[in-house]
């Protein structure tokens, strides 16, 4: 009990703090500084400065909008004069973070359900019914396959096929691209953010922006970087790509929205920063399977009341947009904890010196003697004591 | 090789231990403990009661589906006694983490390719065809601009357009809502999730929830917290919104799904948490571009074979079911990390003390005695030692 | 001034560095050694070489587009013999990470606005019109009810309903799968990967892979593992399900593309791995709102002019395309910092040994004694110094 007692009076009256050989050098005290200082500097420039390790962090929460804005005009034979808007081109008329743009078509009016001959190709043509299967051919191809060979045109015969007729003829896509004209439609963006640790939120329709403006302005770097209305030849463009060629097969373009924001300064500081790029690579040696394409039909019933349909394999831009960003705002835990690995770090500075000290300098074993006391195992030999 | 043999005997049988100054000080030893208990605290309270250090963490991945149920009957000139089922307003039929009601809408029956007069407003009201420009006007005209000025109605001009006409009139947003009957629509949450790291997955259709329950059930934050179905107005309101002023220009509610988990207790106890919060935020007194709302249209071929549609801008509420949480559970190396971190803390308390005991205290020069050797470097003077 | 030149001096020309007691002790130097070779085997093993601590890590950023191929054919009393392909069953025609394929149906033809019969069930059946409520009845109702008993058939009388007549009956959901062709059916995934820090990219279609191969290829673990053709069946196989069990009521299948790349390696080492869950948990014994289905509809203009619809509750399978990944490449600031923190974990040992040496060996007041130096607050006591 006593034992104890005094144990617990040892521990808690007690202080123990590790013993310090004090050299005094010029050389090695100048040292020690210049590491200690470079240490500082690392921790001070890179941690504080650089990375405001000061700062509680948190991410970006974001709903976005989109609207399509933009009237085109075509003229063919197959459809003669014909204005398309956005419910025409824009498909489907909404999606949650991004926007389908239709800028060229395969279109195939008036299918109804029957047999009719297959597109001549290699695995269709033939020469009596001998050639061809009866039932669903390969996946690629439109239908189930009759066991007929029946003529395609004048000259050639191919498969007969049940499907919907007459079947899509994909060979060609058009170019120009159909729907060239969507060079000039504009796309607004509507994007709300929500910083939830420090309950920040924000819209990118700045305060400052009057319906006025926002029914004239247009997207530009230089001199409308807050305006959310962008000209899609634009973006096109601003990703060093040409919107013309892009619009004959399709692609995909991101439209980034970076909100980084260090909230310990203004809100009206906290801005959104946009930029774009193409997000499906086109190799131009390497051309498998390029662009963005979908199919899809619009369904009539027909004066007699069979089922007809009007296939459209749509090509076209899709644009993404991806919101991201991280704010930052002064807090007392990362803080205490920068500051603590900080301080771990300076540590450092003495074990560098110490190998340059004992190991490298020529008065090493005069350090050396000073900074160690050696012990002998006292059943090994003497209990030497170095340190007098 | 006998040095080499010596070097590394002395490196293996050698053990070199910091030497340590004791001092028996009632007021030094406990500010020491004190400052050891404090940061014992702060790593035991902080670091493993309330951040779990001890767990290894993993984000959730989450599917979702959603389904609405519920009926409205609208009874209007312009289209008659009508019914409104899910098919009917919800646009478009499926989404993969959202769902949109349509809540009000402006219809535009029977339009067909042609030319009409624009509707009129400051750009589009003419006097004769000098007023009016040829070719596509602005990005917000409906179509192309024929360069006539033709009467739009007994008293007013307006420039003639190619499009698909009659012109759509959305200068109204109809008040009240014309679904306002959406109010008491129902939305089925179906939400399965995963944590891959622990291979644990749950859905939110709990094991204790009956198919009678599930037919019958509302959530309610109190009586009912895990019935998945939710009723939109509720949604809004609990969000602090009126969903009859929401319902009017549309907009977009989240249906936040939490399942912070502690996989250290029973699999029973995790639990999905629902939260509402309106995203986009609707500042009163900054209305520029308000609500959410896009067009999108039914084609149909006339009696004549025409292509024909019924154009619909659709204002609406979008439901995003935004899926998060983290899950925890014991592991053997985020909990060495954080004990490791936590024992280097430690240090600094002797460094504070240090401090405070050779800079502060009166006998401060008394200590530094006992914890310091001075060396001078012997070639600027006499090899000091202190320490006797 | 001269006092403050005077400590300027000490200390920028003062060196501090810990006395160290040196132990020849073979047991005690080897433990010593012993427990820093673990602390270093486990530095370099789990932080460098399993969790390549020397690399600076990027998520990816990532571009999905699908497409389906396949033809069904399907030949019933309702809708006699009919070719389902693409426009027909995917729906919508496309969206941003997933793809819909409807394998299963309830069809329901020629809806019109009107009144008619409720399908007979527990709550709709009826005697005489006293039994019917007047006004919408239920969220699951298919309309508004008009309080009229009208019968179903010959034998059942049913509430009446305002609402698309004939109502739908979905009480029964056709067995085997109205589609089950569909397991053959062939879904294309492109995908465009960037890691945003190495300014990387890549596509799932490697550059070896040519169009022919493209055209033919089907994705199989063992002899095909980077063909981005996957057909349907197999998908859902490989996450150990059946198809036609699945296709019945639908759900929700998850196609995984793993991206991880060691970018210190060459780009051509980075490839995808393609994994395959089911994201829809389906408990056998608790089968509450099982699967996965939506409503849709065709709308149609009749020969008088009046709208009808075609209404499909569609059952199906949801592939969502879920791509992650981190790349790695090596950066000089993780790595100082993880041989920072290595560092720091060495001085552990130290710790460790003391205590073994201080409290547990024989000779442990012998080593004590030449650890710690004692010193009595000088008020308290003698001002001992063990030290000699």
């Amino acid at each position: 009990m006593a034992g104890c007692c005094g144990a617990l009076r040892g521990f808690l009256f007690e202080y123990d703090t590790p013993r310090i050989v004090l050299i005094r050098s010029r050389k090695v005290g100048l040292m020690n500084r210049a590491v200690q200082l470079l240490i500082l500097a690392y921790v001070i420039g890179w941690v504080f400065v650089w990375e405001k390790g000061y700062q509680e962090k948190d991410s970006v929460v974001s709903s976005v909008t989109t609207k399509a804005k933009g009237v085109a005009a075509t003229n063919t034979s197959q459809l003669g004069f014909r204005i398309w808007d956005v419910a025409d081109y824009v498909v489907p008329a909404q999606e949650e973070n991004s926007l389908f743009v239709m800028t060229n078509m395969i279109i195939t009016v008036n299918q109804t359900q029957g047999t009719c001959p297959e597109i001549p190709d290699q695995t269709t043509r033939c020469e009596s019914d001998a050639n061809c299967m009866v039932g669903s051919g390969s996946t690629h191809s439109n239908g189930v396959w009759t066991g007929r060979c029946v003529p395609f045109n004048g000259s050639v015969r191919t498969c007969e096929v049940a499907s919907w007729c007459p079947v899509e003829d994909d060979s060609q896509v058009p170019r120009p691209a159909f729907l060239k004209a969507a060079e000039n439609f504009t796309l607004l963006v509507k994007n709300n953010i929500w910083y939830p640790k420090f309950n920040f939120s924000k819209r990118n329709i700045l305060p400052n922006i009057s319906t006025t403006y926002l029914k004239s302005c247009v997207y530009n770097a230089h001199t409308d970087p807050f305006c959310p209305i962008f000209r899609l030849g634009q973006v096109v463009e601003s990703a060093g790509h040409s919107f013309q060629d892009m619009a004959v097969e399709g692609g995909i373009m991101g439209i980034q929205v970076n909100w980084d924001c260090n909230l310990d300064r203004a809100a009206a500081l906290c801005l959104p920063r946009y930029s774009f790029r193409r997000l499906d690579t086109r190799d131009v040696d390497h051309n498998v399977s390029p662009g963005y394409n979908f199919r899809f039909a619009k369904y009539y019933r027909g004066l007699s009341g069979q089922e007809q349909r009007t296939l459209i394999k749509a090509y076209g831009i899709r644009f993404d947009v991806i919101v991201f960003g991280k704010a930052g705002k002064f807090d007392i835990i990362p803080t205490m904890i920068n500051v603590g690995s900080g301080l771990a770090l300076l540590g450092v500075a003495t074990v560098l010196c110490d190998v340059i000290v004992l190991y490298c300098m020529k008065k090493r074993y005069y350090y050396r003697e000073k900074k160690y006391k050696f012990v002998e195992d006292y059943e090994q030999g003497l209990s030497g004591d170095t340190d007098q």
